[in-house]
C-alpha cells in the first residue's frame, strides 16, 4: 500500500511553467493550476493520488486564463481574450426557455439522444445543408455543449495509443479530451503565408499536405477538421477538404468536423461541410453548438450529426458521461432553429458580426500591422512582430518561459487596456514558434465596446518598430 | 489496416440477451441497444470500430428501459418505473431561472467550478450539515448533474484496473462510468432479512462486513456509499457507516458518498454523512443533486463537496469533459438553496413524499405482500415471490433469459396497468438471484396518480399464491 500513501504534492510549481508543461487554456476561464492542487497546511489530504491521465494533455498545467485573469490586469481592461458574448441571446429564443420552464416534462430528464423537438428542428434546419433526409433516431445526437459531444466521440472511438491528428493552432480542449480517453494527439501546423504585410486573409494559412500525410501512422484513428477555424478564422476551401477527405479514405480515418462556427461565415464565403463530400458521410461526425449560434455559450447545448455507426457508439458514451443534456434549454435551442430561417436570424447576426470585425480591423489598418481578416468565427489574429515594448518593461514571473506573444499580450493589456490571448497557447512545444507571432482578439462583443477597444488599440502606435 | 476494416456488426442479438450481457438500465430511458448499433442496408457504415471500452460495463447491452418502453406496454399503463417526477419544480425556483435568462452573464459560460452564487448557496446550506466552514474555491464543485460529477471523480482517480466496490443493488450508471475510466467494479450485496413477511423496513437490508472486507484487494481504490439508497430506500446507520469508514481508513480507500436523496429522509430518521465521521473528510467526496432536491431532474445541476485533494483533480476532469455546467439553471438552483430554509421547503416536500409513500404502501398492505418501507428516497421494493401468473401467460421474447422479476414486472404492467422496474437489473450476474425477488416502484408522482395506481395494484389479489 506504500505507493498509495505517497502524497501527490507536486514539487516546484516553476518546473511546470516550462514551455513543455505550462501551456493550457480553457474555453473561457480557469482550469485548476498546479498550485491549487496541493493540500492546505494542517490538512491530512492527498491521501489518494489522482489518476495519471491528469498528468497528460496539459490538464493540470497553469493555463493562460489564470495568467491573464482580470484580477491580474488593470480593472478597466476590455476583455477581448475570452470567446463569450457580452450580449444576451435573442428574446424570442429566451422566451422559449421560459415557456419550457412552465411545463412539467421540460423540467425533467430528456432522452439521452436529445429532446425530440430539438432533434426535429435540427433535421429541418441542417438536413438541407447536409443534402440528407436526416434520421432523428440514428443520425442526430444532442450533447451537453459541443465540448461534451467531442469528448463523447473520443470516449466512443479511441483505444489506448490511438492517434488523433489536429491542425495547429488547435482548440485547446481537444488535447486533454484526447489524452483522457487514451489517445495521443499528433500536431500538424497550418502555415501562414510568407511576406504578408498589412491586411491579409485568414485563407493565407494553408495546409502542407505532404506534412499531413507524413503525420499519418498505422495508429492514426481520427483527424480533427475545424472550419471555420478558431483562432485563425479560416474557412477551409473545397480543395483543402477534398485533400483531407482523400487521406481519410486512403487511411480509413474517422473525421471529426468541428463546425461550431458554421453560422458565422462572412462575405458570402462558402462554408463546405466535409461530411457532404463524396464518400465522407460514413466516416464523418459534425459538431455544432447552440451557444455559438444563439449567443448563449452558458446553455451547454450542442449537437452531432453523423451516420448511425458513429452516432450510436457516441450515444452509448454520452449516456454514461452525462446521461442527458438539460431539457428547458434544449427546447429553447429548438425554437431558435425552428424560427431562424423565417426571421432571417443568421443573416442579421452575421451582418452584425461583420460590422464588429470591421471595427477591429480598422484599428489594425490604422497601425499598419499585419493581421488576417477572418472569413469566419469571431476571432482575428494580429501579428505582433512589429510591436516593441521598452527594453526595461517589467513582466510578471508567470510569463517566464513563455513565448513573445505572452509578453506582447501582457504589454498590450497593461498599456492600452485591451486583453487578448497569446496564440502559442494553441500549439505544441514543437511548433510554438509559429504561434508566438500572434495574439487573438475576440469580437463577440457589442459594437460600442469594440469601438472603445479599437481607439485604445490605436495607442499602440508609439510602440511600433520603425 | 485489416482489423480497422473489420465491421463491428454484432453477431446474434439473442446472444446478448443472456443474463451475462443483457442487463443494463439507464436513469430514466434508453441507451442504444445492440440492434441499433448496426449499419442500415446499403449503408457503407461501420468502417471504423468503436472503442472496446463500450463492450464493457454493459454499455451496449439491451437495457430494461427499452424492454419496458411505454410503446411496448398498454397505453394506459401508469409509469412507476422511471424515477422522474410528474410535477414541476416550485414556482419560486423556476422564477429564478427566468430571471437569470434575463441577464447577460447568466446566459454565458460559468466558471468550471460553478457559478459563485450557487457555490455560496451550497456553502450556506450544506456547511452546517457537514460541520464545516466550506471553502467555495476548493471544497465545492458544481457538475452537470450528479451523474457527470460521479463520472468526473472516476476520471480523476481511476487507473486502469483499479477496483471500485459497490453495494448491490447498485445505481446502474456506476457500472459503465467505472469501466469507461478503466476501473473494475466489485460487487458486495446488501442482504434482505430472512423470513420477513408483510410490512418490513428498508433497514432490514444489511451489510455482511466480513464479505465487504473480503472484497477489498490491493487494487481497491474506491468504495461507493449510496445513502439514502436507490432502490432499497435504506438510510445507512451510524454503525454501518462507521464500519465502512474503518475499512476505508485501514485500506486507504476513497469514498464516494452518493447522497442525491439526502433531502428525502422520512420519519425523522437521521441521515448521517460519512464525510462527517472522524477522519473521513479527507477521503470522502459527497455527491448531491439539485434535480432530486427541487423536482427538476432535467436541469442537470449537481454538486460535489469534498477536500481540495479530491475537488481539484475532479475539477481538472470536469473542465475537460463538459467545461462547465449550464448557467441559468445554476442560478435557479442557488435560489432554491438560498430560500429553502426560510420556506421550510424540504420539510413540506418530505411530508408530501411521505404521503405518496403511504398511498402505495397501503396497497401492498391490502395484498399482504412483503415490501420494505423506505426510510429515504422515492423508491419502494416489493417482494413479488407471492405473485403467480397463469402458467400459460405469454411473455415477449425480450424477457428470455431474464429473471423472474422481469416477468413479474411485465405481467403486472400488462394485467393491472402499473409499470415498475425489475431489480435484478441492478445486480451482477453472480448475485442477480437476490434481486429477482423484487420490483421497484417510484413514488415521485402526484398523489392522484398514485391513488389510481394503488387501486390497480390491489387487483393483483387474484394472482397471489395461496
Amino acid at each position: 500500500m506504500l505507493s498509495r500513501l505517497l502524497h501527490f504534492h507536486l514539487p516546484n510549481p516553476r518546473l511546470y511553467r516550462s514551455p513543455r508543461f505550462s501551456r493550457t487554456a480553457t474555453m473561457s476561464t480557469v482550469a485548476p493550476s498546479l498550485s491549487e492542487i496541493t493540500s492546505k497546511p494542517g490538512d491530512r489530504s492527498n491521501l489518494i493520488p489522482f489518476s495519471k491521465r491528469l498528468r497528460e494533455g496539459r490538464a493540470l498545467a497553469q493555463d493562460v486564463w489564470s495568467i491573464f485573469n482580470a484580477a491580474n490586469l488593470p480593472p478597466t481592461c476590455i476583455n477581448l481574450g475570452q470567446g463569450y458574448m457580452n450580449f444576451a441571446p435573442p428574446d424570442w429564443v429566451k422566451e422559449a426557455a421560459t415557456e419550457a420552464l412552465g411545463s412539467v416534462a421540460a423540467n425533467h430528464y430528456s432522452h439521452p439522444k436529445g429532446r425530440i423537438r430539438l432533434r426535429n428542428a435540427i433535421k429541418q434546419f441542417y438536413g438541407p445543408k447536409f443534402d440528407r433526409d436526416l434520421d432523428v433516431e440514428s443520425e442526430i445526437l444532442v450533447t451537453s455543449g459541443a465540448n461534451e459531444g467531442q469528448y463523447a466521440v473520443f470516449t466512443a472511438f479511441l483505444e489506448e495509443g490511438d492517434e488523433v491528428i489536429m491542425f495547429e493552432p488547435y482548440f485547446d480542449q481537444y488535447l486533454p479530451s484526447v489524452t483522457f480517453n487514451g489517445g495521443r494527439p499528433v500536431f500538424v501546423p497550418l502555415h501562414p503565408a510568407q511576406n504578408t504585410a498589412g491586411k491579409a486573409s485568414s485563407n493565407d494559412w494553408s495546409i502542407d499536405f505532404e506534412q499531413l500525410r507524413r503525420a499519418i501512422t498505422p495508429k492514426t484513428k481520427m483527424i480533427m477538421v475545424n472550419t471555420p477555424h478558431n483562432p485563425v478564422g479560416k474557412v477551409f476551401t473545397r480543395q483543402e477538404l477534398e485533400g483531407i477527405a482523400a487521406l481519410a479514405e486512403e487511411f480509413n480515418l474517422l473525421v471529426m468536423a468541428d463546425e461550431v462556427y458554421d453560422c458565422l461565415v462572412f462575405d458570402d464565403k462558402e462554408h463546405i461541410r466535409i461530411a457532404t463530400l463524396p464518400g465522407m458521410w460514413d466516416r464523418t461526425v459534425t459538431v455544432m453548438s447552440a451557444g455559438k449560434a444563439f449567443a448563449c455559450t452558458g446553455w451547454r447545448v450542442g449537437y452531432l450529426i453523423g451516420p448511425p455507426s458513429i452516432i450510436f457508439p457516441t450515444l452509448a458514451a454520452t449516456t454514461r458521461i452525462v446521461f442527458c443534456s438539460n431539457s428547458p434549454l434544449q427546447e429553447a435551442a429548438a425554437a431558435g432553429l425552428e424560427q431562424a430561417v423565417e426571421r432571417k436570424f443568421f443573416e442579421t447576426q452575421t451582418a452584425e458580426y461583420a460590422e464588429r470585425r470591421e471595427i477591429l480591423c480598422e484599428a489594425f489598418d490604422a497601425l499598419g500591422l499585419t493581421y488576417y481578416v477572418p472569413d469566419g468565427t469571431y476571432f482575428v489574429l494580429l501579428d505582433i512582430s512589429g510591436v516593441q515594448w521598452p527594453e526595461d518593461y517589467q513582466f510578471p514571473s508567470s510569463l517566464d518561459g513563455r513565448g513573445r506573444d505572452f509578453r506582447a499580450a501582457w504589454f498590450i493589456a497593461e498599456t492600452v487596456g485591451v486583453s487578448t490571448i497569446p496564440v502559442s497557447e494553441f500549439y505544441s512545444a514543437e511548433h510554438a514558434v509559429i504561434g508566438e507571432r500572434f495574439i487573438r482578439f475576440a469580437f463577440c462583443k457589442d459594437a460600442d465596446t469594440l469601438r472603445t477597444a479599437a481607439e485604445r488599440i490605436k495607442d499602440l502606435k508609439k510602440y511600433l518598430k520603425l
